[in-house]
């Protein structure tokens, strides 16, 4: 029997997490069966364009709507960060790594929330315990998400689960991720949407 | 350096599986290297303490208020189920099986819900992954928490993961769960406190 389709999104004002774990946990889905869509709620960043031309890979759909009955929630959870009809639609699963606020159900479901860096890491453990694989330019992407949110590393808010996330996936993608996260976070500082003010 | 204390709790007017999953989890927990200790919010029904019995548990401590600055919730996440002073307290852990509502923390916290039948599947899939060993003991109560909360794997809620766990707790407690479910199911309408109005 076919599965109804449900889209993977991440929050409004998408940064490269948001993005790249709806991609992320939207594969890991498929390649567990189920029929799902990765949608992003905005157009990318500075920094997200770069990471995405780096590992060559198509932007997703752009949508603040859903039009599918059920819904997928990465790296967020608050309902004024999701889709604007959210209380309209079913929310199935949610992987984050935020607090929890203003998030309601009628029903049960899967919920995932693990207090690490990066939501991409809790979907790199998620295919380790599955056994699926990560494709190589979904790797480049979920390390560029890791160093993204971690600032290489170097936020309070990394844990020893994020460094060998992100040691793990930069060898899947073959890069090395120092002089790869120092380019990345250079080009969004540098090309910032700010910098056009200046 | 030693762990700080904390609490784990179900919700208020426990019934078998509120007060099993914080044993067990509390259990799971402290294999694990953390100090904790579950709690019960209130007395045990006709066939919790039937259950506690049987498998000759000491049935937790009652308090509806936490005494730790941390507690972890099992089988609920409802402001109004959980400790009077909930507010005050980090929540770091939710095991959970049911929708999210009325739940808010401050900080990013470790929460797994499952829409499986009971909580104490859940927490049998926990120990699995961990390899954690459940004692004969526990293994019964957490057999009778899910016979309680699926009425013998015969309510809509039940599904394969559940009929899975019921069965391999059962072996580990060496009973017979068809026969022993009849009976406390049983023990539980027969002695049930309307019972005394009649
Ligand atoms: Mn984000
Ligand atoms: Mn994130
Ligand atoms: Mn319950
Ligand atoms: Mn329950």
């Amino acid at each position: 029997m076919a599965q109804e389709k449900q889209l993977v999104v991440g929050h409004k004002n998408p940064d490269t997490d948001a993005v790249v774990a709806a991609i992320a946990f939207s594969h890991f889905q498929n390649e567990m069966g189920m029929n799902t869509e990765p949608v992003a709620q905005g157009e990318p960043n500075k920094e997200t364009k770069f990471v995405f031309d780096k590992f060559d890979y198509k932007y997703p759909r752009i949508t603040t709507v859903a039009d599918t009955d059920k819904v997928m929630l990465v790296d967020h959870n608050e309902d004024q960060q999701s889709f604007d009809n959210i209380h309209d639609v079913e929310v199935t699963y949610v992987i984050d790594h935020h607090r929890i606020a203003n998030f309601n159900t009628n029903l049960p479901l899967y919920y995932r929330a693990e207090p690490l860096g990066c939501t991409s890491t809790i979907l790199w453990k998620m295919y380790n315990e599955e056994k699926v694989e990560v494709p190589g330019n979904i790797a480049g992407l979920m390390a560029s998400a890791i160093i993204s949110d971690t600032l290489l590393l170097k936020s309070p808010t990394t844990t020893d689960e994020d460094k060998a996330a992100l040691k793990s996936l930069s060898e899947t993608a073959g890069i090395d991720y120092q002089s790869w996260g120092m380019e990345m976070l250079k080009a969004g500082t540098d090309l910032d949407d700010k910098s056009t003010q200046d």
